[in-house]
């Protein structure tokens, strides 16, 4: 089930690997064991850690990645390879191995990402589609995570949706969720990765009645008095004064969605409980970011509604990795010029730690030689696929939500920092 | 033909937008007459001029806008809205109006880009699909505008997909042709839009082979000596002179893809002509931006490869664009709150122009009262879907690149200025 696009997800791919891919074919070549490895020369700029997503979005995109007729027939329309490459791609079956960090998990500069072994030529062609995914999921990932820290228990919505290309929605919704998010507006992401969805109205349900006290009344008749009601359409305290009056003191919450949010949930807070709403939330939102979240930690707001910063990565929209070949036949290849050199060899990683459990440094190793094992190392590698198939005990999305949690509070607390700095822990190349 | 996921765009939505639609229908304002206006309060920060693309996907999508059993099923299953809202929505098909800007054309803060006219209940739902292509595709074309100015008549090939999300990249590749790119290295997009793709190898294909004149020949071999060489995976020096005595004067290209790209580009000129080489191109790529390109006016560079910096909108990886309701049963409506105020009513637009036909400014006005006709204004909306169909005459992606092309040229000289400064015209509200 080709859930992307409905059809197959094999041109999901760079015009560039069929070309290599026919002439490697044509000089045999192409069927030289290869490992290729996803990593990231560095962090983006500033941050101290990055997290893992979209891993489980890639085995099921590479499962799909199968060239059918009509596939086959735009390659030949536009005579990007030739017939023998063309007959090599209709029989096309991913029949390799992927190791890698399961979701949720912590990465840093040079961490073996993701590793794909096979042939030359069926792993070579899967290049686009696993940055892709990984880039991007890993970059909303990254800055929920921040997020969720810096709101420090209390829930948040994602509602990034319309600031992002329709369907990256639904896969940001999926690492915002997997990053600590509470719940999204996406529907779809609620469809294909059972994402709890929310959401009550917006400003035009508001502007479509001729009273805001009609509007509240018409939710309110809908929605009970547990709903949220929007009440800075027109002016702040007269909304919360109407808001009570409607709904009474059992109202579940209000949502305020613009200016100096900090000042006007004091305000509403101070408001609601003079009129007897204790029990009432205050959900802010409008353009927060981690930073904004952070500043409102003192504020009484029960939670945040996030939109672009986090859809957009806050000021990293993609996580730089890379899909490199480091081994051919057993022997490490590199690039070797002056410049963006890289370290050939199939790796393996393990995470040190403190007896105390704090996070010590990310050791990337040759996978045939681990390390003499500490006594508090961890792995950090698991089997994804053998011999084209996924694993039989795939890591759910629920699984990465709670390795995120139990791996953050193992950095170092100037790992958790959100003004800019180094990676919380080194890389160690053996 | 549901082209984004296989089946239908309806589920593409925030939640809100159907608990709104509940109470909206349960009170009977769902049937009031709309119109809600797709703006952009501000350019993103620093930006002169932004560029409109993705109004031909919304046109797509609305088509495809259909909840069938499937979406109708997992709504029930979640319990988002009542059944009988659910059989609303089971019988949804969008029939009202939609006027807009159309592809390619620019816009400044203000502009009504997009008008979608009907009932609430059926415009109210659009919101978040509308958004999400518009301020993908528009946050993708005006990056990829200014860099098509900097590149200078040069072609650019677009290499980003890897960076974004998967079927992001695809749109992306569209919004970057569209600003003026020369081709794609998607595949999909190939396929999708017609759009030419190109490639030929990466590191990876010299990696794979024993030696880089192996790889040389192999390449040569499959795809003739008017392919592009990357001879920058050991030494420049010796990768040029390799690539020469291998494929004789008649080589194609070369590229370059790391290290500083104009010092290189001059000494690689050099020595291909001194090898007599003189019409072998050179095409450079590695994290350029409209910066970077522009700083290579004067480098013997014949064409650029550009990834991260075009789909990722060059710092501006969203276009900010807002879905408001203006108008209830004729009568304009706005929120009025100190912050974020919007202009209510329906509105048309023009640019008024200098007889030189330089741009002067951007007069939006109510719809209903046009503005005497000045000599040298243009309207710059066309219809664009009429009783809930496609007008016959869409404007083409092919039309949306020229339109582009002229309007460019008609913005004051500071207006393609790359640095931060204000919109090239000022929008002017009658």
């Amino acid at each position: 089930m080709a859930e992307q696009t409905g059809t197959s997800t094999a041109l999901l791919t760079d015009h560039y690997e069929l070309t290599m891919l026919g002439s490697a074919l044509a000089d045999g070549t192409g069927k030289r064991d290869c490992v290729f490895e996803v990593f990231a020369r560095r962090l983006p700029s500033g941050r101290r850690y990055g997290v893992i997503a979209g891993t489980a979005r890639v085995i099921d995109a590479i499962a799909d990645f199968r060239f059918t007729d009509a596939e086959i027939a735009q390659l030949e329309a536009t005579a990007v390879v030739d017939d023998d490459t063309l007959a090599w791609l209709a029989d096309y079956e991913f029949s390799g191995e992927v190791d890698g960090y399961p979701e949720g998990e912590l990465y840093f500069p040079g961490s073996p990402i993701l590793t794909v072994r096979g042939s030359f030529a069926e792993c070579v062609v899967l290049e686009t589609l696993a940055l892709s995914i990984l880039n991007h999921d890993s970059a909303v990932a990254s800055a929920a995570a921040r997020m969720s820290g810096a709101a420090h228990g209390r829930p948040i919505i994602e509602m990034g949706g319309r600031r992002t290309h329709e369907l990256a929605a639904v896969a940001a919704a999926r690492a915002a969720y997997l990053a600590g998010f509470a719940t999204t507006s996406n529907l779809e992401a609620g469809r294909r990765y059972g994402i709890p969805t929310r959401g009550t109205v917006a400003h035009a349900f508001m502007l479509l009645h001729d009273t805001e006290e009609a509007a509240f009344r018409a939710q309110i008749e809908k929605m009970g008095v547990d709903t949220t009601l929007l009440v800075d359409t027109y002016d702040i305290t007269a909304g919360i004064e109407t808001a009570v009056r409607v709904a009474g003191s059992e109202l579940g919450a209000i949502r305020i969605d613009s200016g100096d949010v900090g000042v006007l949930a004091r305000k509403a807070r101070e408001q609601l409980d003079s009129l007897g709403a204790k029990d009432t939330r205050i959900v802010v939102s409008g353009d927060l970011d981690e930073h904004a979240i952070a500043a409102l930690r003192a504020e009484p707001v029960d939670a945040y509604g996030v939109g672009t910063s986090v859809v957009t990565g806050s000021g990293a929209p993609t996580a730089g990795m890379v899909y490199k070949l480091v081994e051919v036949d057993g022997k490490p290849v590199a690039k070797r010029s002056e410049h963006k050199a890289s370290r050939g060899g199939r790796k393996s990683a393990l995470r040190r730690y403190k007896p105390t459990g704090t996070a010590l440094e990310e050791v990337v190793y040759p996978a045939t030689r681990a390390p003499e094992p500490g006594q508090y190392d961890r792995e950090l590698i698991v089997p994804l696929m053998r011999a084209g198939q996924p694993v039989d005990d795939l890591p759910t999305l629920e699984d990465g939500r709670q390795r995120l949690r139990r791996a953050l509070v193992s950095l170092p607390w100037e790992g958790l920092k959100l003004s800019g700095g180094d990676p919380a822990i080194p890389t160690t190349f053996t």
